[in-house]
């Protein structure tokens, strides 16, 4: 895996384009208070948990680019992971916030192979909020929790005042047992492993979007928020040697390519034309002037895995009932380490940076 | 255990006082919408999750009594909790939302028999926070981490729009393992059993209050947040049949108590002369209305334990640093089974109740 020359030092002058690469150019220094910015799951996110949190929490465990971390608890690895959910509006096409909040975390638990078993719910209400909306939010999540094979053991209420929350944040917490074998990680990629998706990109963030902007299309855009539990199990069925598995939430697609080829000293290469995404989403973004690649999904994978393994990881994809529309886009390369190239429809390449701060607030 | 007719039909006619029970007087359906008081950890709050939280989750292991879940995975019993802290202010004598937030839900895994392991921590940012603060926060909950033995091993950040958030809001959700042999349990009470706190009640909510209204004494009201794992392997090493632990936080003593007596089928006894109580506390409740009882602690617990071990109990806690006020208060009797009665300073009876809402708002 080669290059482990410091990031700045590695597209010197000798190279035949500066990609900028993975490192944050608005230093956290700059910014004295919180912006919005810090919670999109772009580099200022990153900025903040590299110099506020991973100093206070300092462990061996805790890596700020897994969706969740793995324990060895009494001979058995154990999987824990956590999300708040502060999306607007909390119901949505597709979905609510109660979906949202059992996916999610079911999601981050499922990214590293685990099975996910048990969470917990943890809700912030601000006072006024209409309980007959509390119970729809309730039961939505009952409802996620069974349709994932999750149970919620375990939760917690307060109540703040009018003015200081909005209807109703949840937190999940959640658990699962990785199976013995599997060793799957966002630093794993491999020159030569092929880049799969699940499915079409970008719904969820535009369903949200469009609701906001009052947009009106033929088919009403729906978010994809689903379980992909047992998607990951039929991958590690056919492929246990899966290398990464990444749900490409805040920030897309591209936060997350951009995170696997730093984190694993790799370049990926995309090929635009082979990316799924819905017409209507296109459209969508066309008019709001959004890039589908940085927006969020709530039921999607993006795998890398051995290249011999390929059409049985897509085969066991597209089998899946979230994985109709899954497609390979790419390719893991030795080259440009820590950068993501897309070549375009007229056969050009354009760098895939992710997002500095929020382009879409509150989308989960 | 005894007396297992409707709580409705247990204090009738031919009893000699109507103790009122735990029963809330004041159905959810007369609530449209939330107020504080769902928040508060008395009454509306079990309204609250009986009537929209349990019916959505139904299943064996949520039980809304308990501190934390205890589940069975992979031959270890695994205890999991969760908590979101909304304290106001963030800084307060004694601690800061960093330190609750540890100790809260090391508290709650303890208070199974757990010895807890691992942590999740879930930030909510208002939009303006000072990264400076957050900095602070942060680094109380790194070492009170330190301090307690736990890890923080996973994490997310959320930020809001001002207006929708107060600073800073922030979850934790922990994991631990539960000893073999540890059967503790708030049903578990038995008649005879003798009640032990473990030092001085309602400095935690006394120490945010005089702060809130400003209140000047001689000395400063400090908050007891504090890890109480440790104390809770000295009891269970000297008393391995300890059948009931509770850190009484919201609601206070008078709500954990309730809640034990309920779920036993059981009375409890206290002597009012025996509560130890820091005299500033008291004053401050004088001064602001309050009852001791029903005000919040965060780094204080209550056990119910077999007569023979009381004295072997007591000294093990008052042998923790966090435990040398501990003292016998009482004890479980099979009368007035749901219902806590304290014995007045004149030597009189009067019934201890949970608060139905919200007395001190936001506590932690």
């Amino acid at each position: 895996m080669a290059d482990k020359t410091p990031k700045s030092s590695r597209n010197g002058a000798g190279d035949p384009i500066d990609f900028g690469g993975p490192v944050c150019p608005v230093p956290l220094q700059d910014y004295p208070n919180v912006i919005l910015g810090h919670g999109g799951g772009g580099k200022l996110s990153a900025e903040l948990v590299e110099h506020v949190f991973l100093p206070a929490f300092k462990n061996d465990h805790l890596d700020v680019l897994r969706d969740s971390a793995v324990i060895q608890l009494t001979g058995q690895r154990l999987a824990m992971s956590t999300d708040s959910y502060v999306v607007r509006p909390l119901f949505f096409p597709g979905g609510s916030i109660g979906d949202l909040a059992i996916n999610g975390t079911v999601n981050d638990l499922a990214m590293s192979g685990a099975k996910p078993l048990y969470l917990s719910a943890a809700f912030i209400i601000e006072e006024g909020f209409p309980i007959a909306e509390l119970k729809r939010i309730a039961d939505a999540m009952g409802a996620a929790a069974r349709h994932a094979g999750v149970t919620v053991i375990t939760g917690d209420t307060k109540v703040v005042e009018q003015g200081h929350g909005d209807g109703c944040y949840i937190n999940t917490a959640g658990v699962g047992v990785v199976p013995d074998g599997i060793d799957i990680a966002p630093n794993n990629a491999r020159p030569g492993d092929v880049v799969i998706v699940s499915g079409t990109l970008g719904d969820h963030g535009m369903a949200i979007m469009s609701v906001r902007e009052g947009l009106e299309f033929d088919a009403k855009i729906q978010s994809d928020s689903a379980p992909l539990a047992d998607m990951v199990a039929a991958i590690t069925e056919v492929c246990p040697d899966v290398h990464v598995l990444r749900d490409p939430t805040r920030g897309g697609l591209a936060a997350s390519l951009n995170e696997i080829a730093a984190s694993s000293d790799c370049g990926i290469v995309i090929e635009e034309t082979r990316l799924p995404i819905h017409p209507i989403v296109q459209s969508a973004c066309e008019i709001l002037g959004f890039d589908p690649l940085l927006v969020a999904n709530e039921g999607k994978l993006v795998c890398m895995v051995p290249a011999a393994f390929a059409g049985a990881v897509l085969n066991a994809i597209q089998a899946d009932k979230h994985g109709s529309n899954a497609a390979i886009i790419g390719h893991v390369v030795a080259e440009h380490p820590g950068v993501v190239v897309a070549k375009t429809v007229i056969g050009a390449s354009r760098v895939v940076v992710t997002a500095i701060g929020e382009q879409l607030p509150r989308i989960c």
